[in-house]
């Protein structure tokens, strides 16, 4: 058995034995540690398959499909949260999800793929515009807060407040998939794909067929929201045993599992060299989590019952705020190195002690 | 009758009648109606007469002008409003007239110049000179708040620390005209300029003689001027029957109709290219506002009676801060595209609905 | 005598006389004023000797090298104040001293500089890095400030917060020395030292040999540490005598004495065009005090009793996020000319007023 049949094997039992744990409830603390190692192997499996839709859709298209299938299940496991009128834990859970993506993720990745390359470089166009719409979502999260406390609005208009800036953030996300994807498409292309284009660099050989590698793609995120959903269940166990608060959960150790996905592919990626893709999927996947998934939970909160308005509390706008802050000092320069992911890191170590202490 | 002329049939026709209606005590709800439209014509008049004057003298001189005849005209309602002793009213208005620049005027030229044109340029250096005016402008505004709401200041130390920062403020606007038209004027002119004048591309000939065009200039601000105090005239009673409040008045209302010039000189400058000149005028025209308008409106106010302070309410002050990260964010490539201007106009709109619940 | 001849026997003469009035308990208002007179000399030779170093060492360690000696003497009396347990004086003139270095030393290096040279430039890299830097050190005053008001920590909580954000803060700042002295050194050196290199353009001869230079260092260091403290010793009279608070005597009046050294150095360095080194010691040396001092401070006060935590009051907060806005804003161009010098000192005077309203 070679290591790539190995990987598989891996893959496929503990897949199996999660599942048999989760549907014949074993043991909590047994399915943790089953599905825990589980999302291990999901999540290099959906690294490989973006990896190779990658090779043909290019870095950035490859990047959005990462964050989209990453995102899906978290999406998912938040619309179950919302019916339960569990809005706290959902909005902590994409608190620790935008600050996870844009300090641990990025952070990682640059990081790790410093300590290999002196300096990598990517688009500034492109992180340009990343970090104007990072701006925009702190803004528009940030508006209604100020509002909602400084002026004492009723309860009704928040929520007209809410809806509002839902609707404009949703209609924002799609006009920026038409801008990027359309009309500006060649001018935020990466210039790694250029040079290697020029350069006829496409030498590595694509794992799989393109119709194989988006039916993996597709696979691998359906197991990877299953198996999150199964860790997730038994959290609630695993917190009271060690005594951890639902809050450090929710925005920590679920936004942690929640994310594998983008994390495994954007560190693979930047210890490629492609440092392009691994930033286009770690702030995209935040990107679309502030402008995407959280106004369309607003949105559908509305069908089971009062809407959960988008009104963050002041200790998860800070953290926001402060990721969006030092990962646009780091990246706005279209440059990385080793010590610029290590300050990202620290920032989320700081952030996870304080949350871990509340 | 050409296109030309009927363009000047409307403008001295719709000034006339909202003399008579101003003058002669119309009904209200008519002169609201003919001054607004007076004002369309008017602005256009001034986009025109500004226009070729910047053909004379340069896009940035050309802008500053702009700037500044609009602005006189916001100066004169705001003394007559500081007569008044409505202190609360002129820092909703300055409030509104900054982030109607930044996001209004600016965005809806950056989004109607990048509809027409794929990618437009300017001057980085300017840029970066200008975001830096914008962030002493919010420190300066900043810090007497911090400090007066921190330290429970008596009124007497909140008034000198607001002369102290009015006299700050008015003598580094003065010594950056010192340094943008003077010490360091090529640095700062436009590359189109240069561009222009390099490929001898003046084929477009001007309207007017220089001496003309001054005329015009003048005389369409004071119609400006006047057309503004009619129609602002008019919105008490018009707020009083469609229930808004003074607030929402005073910030977008007011800002609007005041604005009305940066408006049409900016936009139809971006729609020829020329975003240079149209970023001056927005930009240029808060920072006026900032740093010139609102810190006289403090000194004059002594002359009538207690010293209004320099202290915006917090929801004011995130409204401006806001603006200027959201501006500063989009301006400093200086590169604009469609989807940065659109971006702008969201904050606006979430802005505005959000004044319009207060 | 020569000039230089003059300079020293005005050198030991202050100093002589300073001692003399120190150690013989003479007035405290003649103390005061011989020993400022003595900071004048001592931190000219001071400057004279890391200008000669830089000779040597290159602009960046020249620059680093001044910093650390400069804050060394801070750090000296910090030690003495933590150990008295005046932890609130301490956060003050660390504030005033993250201050006075972003805005009064690199403003009037710019400044004066600018006044000279039209416009001076330096490597963008390392303006990038410091300034992310910066950023961080914002952030991780932030974080603990808002985490313990916004969530009623418990005193232990706040210790504990406090224990590790030192930690973390003084591990970044030792592999920041790693970063920018080994592993990344020359991607920051600085341009003029290349372009000097090359053109060979070493005319000027360094005062001193490298031995001579180094032991001047050190005894010019040592000499600023006792006058600073002699001075700083008559503070508490000279307050009561002329009506200031504490906390404008250790945010300002402290750390303008506090800082002599760095000012002296970095103006010399700018009107000699090495704008790059001048503003190595500026930022450095904030970034000094904010990532090593600081925390350092937290560490040693545990050995004397309680911890003293590294949460800041509100108004200091804002006065350090103002100045790293502004300086970032000024600096991250890696072009200075004489007007953003100026925006500098003009925040810096609004703030001294504020605080010395307060």
């Amino acid at each position: 058995m070679n290591r790539r049949q190995l990987f598989y094997a891996g893959l496929i039992a503990s897949f199996a034995l999660s599942a048999l744990a989760h549907y014949l409830h074993w043991n909590q603390m047994f399915l943790f540690a089953v599905s825990a190692i589980s999302v291990v192997f999901v999540a290099g499996f959906l690294g490989q398959a973006t990896e190779s839709v990658a090779h043909y859709a290019g870095q950035r298209l490859g990047g959005f499909l990462n964050a989209t299938f990453g995102n899906a299940a978290e999406l998912i496991i938040a619309i179950f949260l919302v019916k339960a009128g569990s809005f706290e834990t959902v909005k902590a859970s994409l608190t620790g999800s935008i600050i996870g993506n844009l300090l641990l993720v990025l952070g990682l990745s640059i990081f790790l793929g410093g300590l290999k390359f002196k300096e990598q470089r990517y688009n500034v166009q492109l992180a340009n515009h990343n970090s104007t719409l990072m701006i925009l979502a702190i803004v528009a999260l940030f508006i209604p807060a100020t509002f909602v406390s400084a002026e004492h609005f009723t309860f009704r208009k928040d929520q007209i407040l809410s809806i509002t800036v839902a609707i404009i953030l949703i209609v924002s996300y799609l006009l920026w998939l038409v801008f990027s994807m359309i009309t500006h498409k060649d001018m935020l292309s990466d210039m790694e794909d250029k040079a290697e284009a020029q350069a006829g660099e496409h030498h590595e050989e694509p794992l799989w067929t393109l119709k194989r590698s988006v039916l993996y793609l597709v696979l691998a995120t359906v197991m990877v929201a299953f198996v999150s959903e199964w860790l997730v269940g038994t959290l609630h166990s695993v917190s009271a045993r060690f005594g951890l608060s639902e809050l450090f959960i929710g925005a920590f150790v679920v936004a942690i599992v929640g994310n594998a996905a983008e994390h495994s592919a954007a560190i693979m990626l930047a210890m490629k060299n492609k440092i392009g893709a691994a930033v286009e999927i770690a702030v995209g996947s935040s990107l679309q989590i502030a402008l995407f998934v959280a106004p369309v939970l607003v949105l559908i909160s509305g069908f089971f019952g009062p809407t959960m308005d988008i009104v963050f509390t002041p200790i998860e706008l800070a953290a926001i705020a402060v990721s969006v802050f030092i990962a646009k000092a780091v990246a706005s320069d279209g440059r990385t190195n080793w010590y610029e992911g290590f300050l990202l890191i620290m920032v989320y170590i700081i952030l996870g002690f304080a949350f871990f202490l509340v």
